[in-house]
């Protein structure tokens, strides 16, 4: 994993299932003509970012570097970068290459590239198949095309979340049409995806309605994050009361739960957005789709191009993620309060701020 | 269930679930302004006749006239009518009447209706919350908002089908954009259903390919119905060197199946249309869908645009079921070879030429 031959960066791995991270140094690519090199200002945690380290899906190639909210500033840019000069803040999300060939690259959904490579883990083929390591480190290089500019208006720290969090909840929002003033969306799970969603469909200028399974977070959901409705999905009258009055639903629950309440929900031809993956199937009737002519349909975070504009639209619209922001120092911790759900509502690593003094 | 007070029909219907049909006598409605009176020419046999004649959604309200896949002549037409005449050829499919305010109604979606009034043992509540008769009768009284007309140029027995499983498989193939030259279409079951979805997969110009359980289907989707490849659902490597290729696939299966072999398919954002309903819950992992965007979406027929775009399309490419044309005294056997599908596809019930002599 040493052959890559560029600068050496400083960072903090997981070296077995054990997950537990570490300081780890590591060289870097030598950058490409197309490529640019960041400094890491900031880095968010995702539950994903749990999995690899863990190695709860089996592929993990340790050590893990993991982090895909990345914003930082570029020290670097190669011959043939336009996009980008010294000195920009920018983004690096989910991923950081793909095949730029294939049906999917080819109409901008390069995020459904069959040889997508991810920030973390990925299996980068054009560069001697190494594996890839995330924005848990002081310095990260990549294709310029692969990156996108963040809003000057944006404070940094609480924009990191977007790159993955944020984008896996707008782009199929517009995609889906739900993203139109006067519709009714609803979102299952107040979590870091949910909260996002929530921000996202008032900006749009739609009536949100947040469906939980713990009434302990209607004045969460009401009053600090806005929304105009909460349903408890565990009261029957109260989700029946509420029936065909959606037009979609982005359902961020990762736990097994029933869909068939949630579809009832939906008016004819409304689509449910599963953003969320629990490990059991999805339980799902015929009938509860056929009637309706109802749609549930899947989402992996966006191409570049959702992803620049999801960041324009926040910045126009001053929209965040909420983040407690804790030193690599904490990251262990932070790991296990991730594991439990005790985070308001995503972990941002400062990155820049504290690795020095942590590592 | 006498009050309708109009001209008396001819019919055979159902007593209770034993479902088998014998002759019976009822009033129609007193034609309103808006209505058009038909002479039933024809009817095709629908698995939901066999359901509903049989009680087996526990809704039916005997005795059970079913038929909805009506074409008849036109022999009377009320004041308000315009867009008919007597002895126009009119066709009429799973629906009679519709609330016509609603959001699904005003939008034109009208079998999305939560008060939506089934041609046969549907709630008319227009009319003294009577019970719908369906087309297994000598004439039938509608609204004419609710019929269609049919092309000169198409055969009648073998049009009627047309008017649910046509327009079943038609519709969302219209809305996903799988009508599109050049995109590539699953077909799943080849039965009612299926063969419609072949020939208007290849009436678009697309490349067709049918999956099946039984490889005895190949001659017939190949060489008979046109399909362009064949897949044995149960051959994992045929169905593995075939992955990510498809833009679509209509999901006709009415028995239990694994629809993640099927979503595996599809290329990224493709969709799978369900219009078969299995008893028994689709298992759908959260992950078959994440991973490429995919789609699961329900479709029930169609709107009476959709269906009048359905036979304008169906008349300029010379398409109609293949149907075996019985008379009505042979409807018992035909509901129980139907059962056991043993028919190539769909049964159409003559019955102007024979509802006289069987009765």
């Amino acid at each position: 994993m040493e052959e890559q031959g560029g600068a050496m960066s400083i960072g903090w791995a997981a070296r077995d299932a054990g997950g537990l991270l570490s300081p780890y140094n590591f060289p870097r690519r030598v950058p490409r003509d197309g490529d640019i090199t960041i400094k890491v200002l900031f880095c968010g945690i995702c539950h994903t970012d749990l999995h690899l380290i863990k190695n709860e899906w089996g592929n993990a190639v340790y050590p893990v570097v993991p982090g895909h909210e990345v914003v930082g500033v570029v020290t670097g840019v190669g011959s043939g970068v336009t996009k980008f000069k010294a000195g920009d803040t920018v983004g690096v999300g989910y991923f950081v290459d793909s095949c730029r060939s294939c049906h999917s690259c080819v109409a901008g959904h390069e995020n459904y590239c069959p040889d997508v490579v991810l920030t973390s883990n990925g299996v980068d083929a054009s560069s001697s198949s190494t594996t890839t390591r995330g924005g848990f480190s002081d310095t990260i290089v990549v294709d310029h095309r692969y990156a996108v500019h963040v809003p000057p208006s944006l404070p940094l720290p609480a924009t990191a979340p977007l790159l993955c969090a944020g984008v896996t909840v707008y782009s199929p929002m517009v995609r889906y049409g739900l993203n139109a003033p006067g519709k009714r969306l609803g979102v299952v799970g107040l979590g870091g995806l949910g909260h996002m969603a929530v921000k996202f469909g008032k900006a749009f200028g739609m009536e949100v309605t947040v469906v939980s399974s713990s009434p302990a977070k209607r004045d969460e959901a009401l009053t600090r994050l806005g929304a105009d409705e909460f349903l408890v999905s565990r009261d029957a009258e109260q989700m029946k009361a509420a029936a065909g009055t959606l037009d979609g639903i982005i359902d961020t629950v990762s736990a097994g739960h029933p869909i068939v309440p949630l579809l009832e929900l939906l008016r004819p031809l409304g689509t449910m957005v599963v953003v969320g993956a629990p490990s059991e199937p999805l339980q799902l009737p015929a009938y509860a789709i056929i009637q309706g002519g109802k749609r549930v349909v899947g989402n992996v975070v966006g191409s570049v191009g959702d992803c620049q504009a999801m960041l324009d639209f926040a910045g126009e619209h001053g929209i965040t993620a909420d983040v407690e922001v804790v030193g690599m120092g904490y990251v262990n911790t932070a790991m296990e309060r991730l594991e439990r759900n005790d985070v308001r509502y995503r972990f941002v690593v400062d990155v820049a701020g504290s690795l020095g003094a942590a590592a």
